[in-house]
């Protein structure tokens, strides 16, 4: 019996993950492309066997199928595949909020089929086919969301997935506290990086900048449309978190302003402290 | 005639900076340092041709005497210097911030001495000699700051010294213009992942994050009582550039607050652009 895997969306996550997954339990890995140029590079560069520009075409028949499409785009396409799902097929999607989309499209779930979520911890500053890599997850982590429609070998399934892609580590998490860890540990970088380049010295030239500024900033090169979207649909806990971070950097300014050189370097030893103890765990 | 230079200070950085500069201009380079345990580690690992507790007999008969303290150990040993100094010998300093510190000391310069100040753009999560490495400059930017008591040559000798070390370039800059820049490009960085550092949730663990993490808390671990010192020195332009960025920072909570994609978005390509245009110059 073929096991047959249907990635959809073969931008830069999706096309190393159809890459990273050739020999996984022997399967015939297909994708699902909008794009005409994305499909012709998925075939000439052999990440696929086919590939469909119709998820009902593509979906067919699959045991496995993984979205790899912003979030607001999985309901319509999950929408348009159900006609066309293998009875007891597994859906999955790598998407980097999970709550909210869960309660949108788990309702849609056919009795018989499952879901379970993935979150790969990786990603490159260039998006698009033409920068996927199978060695893209290798050494990160892939956590894991069980929903009320995941079975436990589903959760086995993405542990042995993870471990074929290369990851380090899996973590397998409720969709809600993923999101709250998520909005520290990814929104809240993303925002404090955009945040340091809104508005810099006029004078400014590279000689000026060294590893804090190049490390700090390195993110702020975002794709906008992504992030926008994935800040707004984890935007409870984003905020929260920048809140959060606008009254330390208040504590911060507030130690400079008074010339409190005691409070200052008491913050500065608190947070390297943290640091060293986040890294711990 | 013997070139002579005095290391002031065999911390990460001088100690560097002595080992980098062997077989510049023929020189013997000599160190001044007060801990036993690091003047024993320079002279064994022959960092320095010799190395004394006291700078008065450190800097005898030196051409070029750079220190390599915190900016407020630097007028108590240059006041100790005084009655040892070569006549026309040439003074410098790597410290981070220059106004302030140039209003205090070039009024103790003497007649027919000279100073220049240099800052070199390199630094190591880890302090101390024994981290010290000949290779610590190479790659990065040094910036020359002249005073009123810099003569030309002093400019070029600085820039000899740059190519020596194996720095990418190096930049003149007046110290005003200098403090300014660099309450953007590297104190406004530090308090940007320090105060991302101070707060984090408690179920955290390392499997949630990936480079964002990484990259924008890593000089949160920060040596604590030498940068309370540059932060406060610079004071008036690190509080600007925070006040600026945490003006910046409520833009984007705003933009998430009201659920305004289109702002959100905006925002973050002008980070994007910003950056993109930082980088071309």
């Amino acid at each position: 019996m073929e096991f047959k895997i249907c990635v959809v969306g073969l931008g830069l996550m999706g096309a190393s993950l159809a890459q990273g997954l050739r020999g996984f339990k022997g399967a015939r890995v297909v994708g699902v492309e909008q794009q005409p140029a994305a499909r012709q590079k998925a075939l000439e560069a052999g990440m696929v066997s086919a590939v469909f520009p119709d998820i009902a075409e593509g979906a067919a028949g699959a045991d496995l199928i993984i979205f790899c499409v912003y979030a607001r785009h999985l309901p319509p396409l999950l929408r348009a595949a159900l006609p066309a799902l293998k009875p007891g097929c597994l859906l999955a999607d790598i998407c980097g909020v999970k709550g909210p989309l869960y309660r949108e499209i788990l309702p849609l779930v056919p009795e018989g089929m499952r879901y379970v979520g993935i979150h790969p911890m990786a990603g490159r500053e260039r998006d698009g086919i033409e920068n996927a890599d199978p060695a893209l997850y290798q050494n990160t982590s892939l956590l894991i969301c069980p929903t009320p429609k995941s079975a436990p070998e589903d959760i086995r399934l993405m542990e042995a997935l993870a471990r074929h892609l290369g990851c380090a580590r899996t973590r397998t998490v409720q969709p809600e506290a993923h999101d709250a860890l998520i909005a520290y540990t990814s929104d809240l970088m993303h925002v404090s990086a955009a945040g340091l380049c809104l508005r810099y010295p006029p004078k400014l030239d590279l000689a000026f900048t060294a590893g804090a500024f190049r490390d700090c900033t390195r993110v702020a090169d975002i794709n906008a449309e992504a992030w926008a979207g994935l800040l707004m649909e984890n935007r409870q806990n984003t905020l929260g978190a920048l809140e959060g971070y606008i009254a330390d950097l208040q504590r911060l300014a507030g130690a400079l302003r008074a010339g409190d050189d005691e409070t200052l370097r008491r913050l500065l030893l608190q947070a390297g402290n943290n640091k060293r103890e986040m890294l711990k765990r």
